[in-house]
């Protein structure tokens, strides 16, 4: 053997591995076999985590059963507890897509875990005789119910980045709703000029259809807390002892702070994505509304003299080497296309899940993956749209005025008095002759001027009132 | 004007309308302008019954308010009756996609019930000066708050065909779980022979797969019980008198027997989708659910010679004109065509959520139009399934045992107990050999024959136990 | 048996097929296990001729070679001609979604046609002795060949339907490029005023990218001519002449006028659905020009206030019953929504071609439902579009001149001349005045007034130039 | 200033970028705004190239044109040659998900190409009064054409890396089909058995289909040739040089070797994305047909005891750490999640081509990401199939030969000859009997030995035959 590797053997035979390295020979194989999408599980750190975790309540609950010496055990926790403390993450190299249902996934934790533990313990890595990666690191666990749990791990644990990207962002709109609540402009439907609503209704609007998922997403999270950790190889829970699972389920929620629970049945959950799909459903919906804000803000800011122009973005880089001056609505277009990315992965995640068979779901590597993806994808979107958009917003105030003054929708508000068919008159008679409403309701006498005035106040148009008095 | 027409007007002028038509102008104008999907909105009763009481609510509200005299709120009354009874769904003519973000099924619904109102006070159809389409029935509303309100109600009410269905295929598979409790087979994963489970158990968790769905669509329904009646236009309720929202939310749930709520923020509630998106992304769950069920039952039947013939599914028709003797797994192949439209129709809707603009979503037409659909087809697909397919299923009990005696699998069962060394090396040695694993281990005497009775036992196989005993 | 019915055996057993039914036991067992998307064949006229085409070339290649008798095959001819004169199309029953990989179809089609076939010899339905829908209409074919043949041809002839409206609006387009184009506005990037261009460009671009698709859809139109007529249950041609394949493509290419050919692996062709993915791709795109042409339409029509107001549409239908006045881009919305239908169409379409399993495609009802609904809403789409929005568009000259004159864009086109640098400047200075571009550079003297105007020409901003003079 | 940094200027003021970067004040801007995909504009090489290809031909026109003197015109030549060379790609640091239409991309290749021109002429980094990136590098260029042509470029540079691996793929499986042309299997259709083939003609379907989509490929390549450089902002070519266009594009041709033309409506060039919608709609039906064949090699291998077990794959890596001896299709396994992956892509980037506005798709950023991940992706993974799988499998003959002379399926070969009551007759005796269809006819006597014989030869049963002899 060359220097630089040592050798290592499974099934399929013997295998060199980079002499430093953690992980192992059936690591090594996974490395050889998958170059595809370029994106190692390191990228991932929660993931890591939840294989940790997993790994970390198993040998407690096969010590606490007395499968597992002392010995054992507290080498398989000081190697997890490093890679909790955020150690070694690049031993983590298999590629997100893979084969194998996560078996490659497992294999490369279990690998890991194992050396980390030799070198604790005193022993050369590799020498699994005295720490094997499967006897003892895996024991009682098969991929098919390390891995799925593993990954719910790694989502909850991720919650916070996303909730709090959530939260925040829906805070700044409600900031803004605030401060622009005084300033009356014309609402618009299907795009046409409709009737009159304050800046701060438009934005508060932002803030509280953003404010809704935080408390939809926790309450979807729920489902993945359902575990089917004990279930071993189809969810028989074969080769697993009748106090394992309650045992080891009650260590990770301990460990990790969330209130897992077993899955009521066990085979079912071996092989169902329900709660995968139903939680990117949920990602889905985050994104359509992103994406719907963020349109409205590109709209609202056009211009600046041939748009809507009633807002201005705070510019972040030069639009156009060729346009002087040209400054771009460049944050929202790019959550834009978070949100369409978001979106493909939906429909990729849909894709797996359907496609799988009988008693397991050989696609979940890439159903992780993109759940993990469009996660940290919505939540690095949301904060930059925040920094470097929302907060530095401002209105612009005239501008709004005008187009109330200038309006023809200002008309619905005085329909009720001047009744529909004078109302409709006055509006074909505006848009032809270019003229306000007001001048003409004025002209005609309908109305006197404190009722005009009353009607017409920013209050009057924005809420409702009795119309009889 | 000819013979069996009247003559009807609106804002762009007069246009002829079949004479015994209930439906108005500008029903007419959209029946002109829409002829797309072929697909008109009779083809969903719940929607037009969603209409009916949404009209007959706000009409309730409107008399109690002072603003409706009692004659014309009793029409209103009398016709919104004869649409929930039935009567007269054909006069819904609009096709399902259609421009103007509802306008033209609000006024739809808006000129039937003017009409049938008509006739209930003893008018020609068409005298709108005694009822009017615009000023009585649709008196404080908007399309942009009648219209979604009303298709809510619409899929409430929908709510019960289609959990209906799928608590009863539910059953179904229970049903036969427990019929095939005693059926050994082997389970498979990656379709590789993995280790021993019941018939039983897998059916078991078809259902438990489907049951979960009843309380998560139960769930997800409370969303669609916010509804945004009385924020007329935009949200803001311009020209709706202050209490009217709550009124009509009121006379709504009591009219329904639905718990129907005002939404906290009406202006977000005009544009938003969300509660669209989620309750379909469900809809996607559960077509993935079905069409993964119904590949695992092709599957399990394949054959009768050539796969792998666990399982016999109902004949409902002859397979094959060249073929002699070929029936094939039409049901759960129908079932899986069902699943990718409704996945088909989650990019559609998506997209249309998507596509909103400022203050209200003009594709909410193509929304409702998917809902009902996924709904419908969902519903239809799990009622086949169950009848013509689930509750006629049969077990081939000599063919999955002798595929449980024949698998090399089997040697996981004694892995605890003869070792992973001595299960590997006979795993392979039967696979070369094609000898049976129990054959070998006996041959060897690695165990003797009352352990391994008691190891290859139904019981042992297939579920959890204790190793050191 | 109950009057009007009429008993019909098959491999099943004996049932009741309605006495007048030209259809018989086979498709009356598909109308009882299908009842789904309510959609019949009879919904695609041109599917129901493919049918008979494939059918009367089967016909006349079996009596070429002996194997059918002239009665028998008069018989066929005679029917399949009454179903291309458009007859009896209700009786083609079964439901678009279907199991059985079109078996259902295919029966429908053998049926129809031997019972128009028995009334033509003077035999009662059902006489299947003296004309079988097995034995004669359907001999030498299989479901697997005969039905995606026919799904071909009905595509094909559903060929000049698509491009002809597409053709239409394209010339729509170009006829108001002509009138347009003396009208100079603003072209926008990122929702951002950019540079000038006229009218004209604008809708000629929007008749260029339409008309390109006509050849594109022409090519891959060439796909889909490649047929596996003759390949039977599975390609092989098991149960064929040899020389039955290339008469009957000849006969199918002779009587349809289209020029079909022989696939060049049968086997590959019996399974393969990359035409269809590729060809609906096609109608994909064209649906997503569609959909970002109505965007444009409704973006640069929107006011009329407090929008662009560049261009008016045509008024269709009244806009609102609480706005008075109020007319809303309705037609192109509906287009929107039929593009979004058409990608959702794409998305079940390529899960049902990615479903197919070793050597047919079990799927292929499904996706031929998706491509007819998608050519079919399609052409109606356009045919809307062109007639009910394009050929009635109006340009409002003077504001595009105002927003022209009025924008700091124009800067871009001094910027040569002046130099970036100052460029900038007065681009900055513009926007925080309010006051325009020209009016700084005059009063700064950076040009002189022949040069501004030569400059400033529609000609000098329109289309390229030489900057150095 | 710290050290290590140095400051650049742009329309926003000052801002560090990193002294010994090549990159400049934009692309530091864009790296502070856009931190979302994680995927730096470094990942796709070829993508690089296209920028440099397209800065090269625009320097050349240029100094043709008398606009760029030759020491301008030559540092940048310098400079682009050293990126086709592969140096200094890790200065592309751009996010590939970005606002702003590519600007940052643009803005990066200028940025980088004048830095390394400013070394090559002797000046520091910065110093862009000698070779300034929008005056010299961007000349007469807008990122609005010289991004989406070099898209084009890096695309069909990545034509060969695909081709090649599809059409090794393809010659792998027409080889297996010559191994395999005298393995007699049955073929299955609906997953039940239908009428016997080879496996080599299931094998030579693999590789027919594939082959057409090598021309398939390069067919929609040629819409991929035509560019829009010389359309600058909005593609009326304002501040271009008339003669410019024809000129760069005929260098950029040269120099890559690929017969670039110009688009003939630069307007609509500018921003159509419809070549790329079809081009990755091409791609999306490649992903469709590999899915589908890795789906049948998985269940062609399955078993090895419980399944079809008709072929074995090699094996790749150990499949179980729970299940001694497990061997899983994890090669297959990985395609199939790049397949969905890429149908994924397919959806991200419809909705992005959908959302173009008026004169620009500022969604390209993201088309581009999907297009080039996909193309990769796709390479990569046809590549492994081939060389980890395909090229490994070997038949199990004898299992094969038993199931065609166990299966009922071949009575269909006796049809013709026994009739198809008789047919019928014995295929339900041999199901519900267990005995073969051979034995039943043998014992009626229904055709004599030497009859059978030549009937159930191979090359009676795997392609046509008369059957009137």
């Amino acid at each position: 053997m060359a220097n630089g590797f040592r050798l290592e053997k499974d099934l399929l035979g013997r295998e060199p591995v980079p002499a430093d390295a953690y992980y192992g020979v059936q690591t090594q194989r996974a490395l050889n076999n998958f170059h595809l999408s370029g994106v190692p599980l390191s990228h991932f750190p929660r993931l890591v985590e939840g294989l940790a975790l997993v790994k970390a309540a198993a040998a407690e609950a096969n010590h606490a059963l007395g499968y597992l010496e002392t010995r054992e055990h507290d080498a398989i926790q000081h190697a997890c507890a490093r890679l909790m403390n955020g150690d070694h993450h690049d031993q983590f190299v298999v590629d997100m897509i893979q084969g194998g249902a996560g078996t490659s996934t497992n294999m490369n934790a279990n690998e890991v875990i194992a050396n980390l533990g030799l070198e604790f313990l005193g022993y050369e890595k590799g020498d699994y005789q005295q720490l094997h990666p499967n006897n003892h690191v895996n024991m009682a666990q098969s991929t098919n119910d390390a891995y799925p749990t593993a990954i719910r791990v790694g989502l909850l644990r991720s919650h916070s980045m996303l909730v709090d990207a959530l939260s925040e962002l829906a805070n700044a709109f409600a900031s803004k709703a605030l401060e622009f609540d005084d300033v009356v402009k014309m609402g618009r439907t299907q795009l046409q000029d409709a009737v009159p609503m304050t800046l701060g209704q438009e934005f508060r609007a932002f803030a509280n259809t953003l404010r809704e998922d935080v408390d939809r997403i926790a309450n979807l999270n729920e489902l993945l807390k359902e575990v089917n950790l004990g279930g071993t190889a189809i969810g028989t829970g074969i080769n697993a002892d009748p106090r394992y699972s309650a045992l080891a389920i009650e260590a990770l929620a301990r460990r990790s702070g969330i209130d897992f629970r077993p899955a009521s049945d066990l085979v079912e959950a071996t092989s169902d994505m329900g709660a995968f799909v139903l939680f990117h459903g949920m990602l889905k919906r985050l994104a359509v509304k992103l994406s719907k804000i963020c349109n409205d803000l590109r709209l609202l800011s056009s211009g600046p003299r041939t748009g809507f122009n009633e807002i201005n973005l705070p510019p972040q880089q030069p639009g156009s080497s060729i346009m002087p001056g040209k400054v771009n609505p460049v944050i929202p277009e790019a959550v834009n296309q978070v949100a369409f990315d978001v979106i493909g992965n939906d429909t990729a995640l849909t894709m797996a899940a359907e496609a799988g068979q009988l008693q397991l779901n050989v696609m979940e590597p890439l159903i992780a993956y993109k759940l993990l993806d469009s996660i940290r994808q919505l939540s690095r979107a949301m904060t930059m749209l925040k920094n470097r958009c929302v907060i530095g917003i401002t209105a612009n105030r005239d501008r709004c005025a005008e187009l109330v003054n200038n309006s023809i929708g200002l008309i619905t508000a005085l329909n009720p008095y001047i009744g529909y068919d004078n109302a409709t008159r006055i509006a074909k008679e505006a848009l032809v002759s270019g003229r306000s409403v007001l001048e003409l309701v004025r002209e005609e006498g309908l109305l006197d001027e404190a009722r005009l005035e009353a009607l017409l106040s920013p209050q009057a148009m924005t809420r409702p009132r009795q119309m009889k008095d």
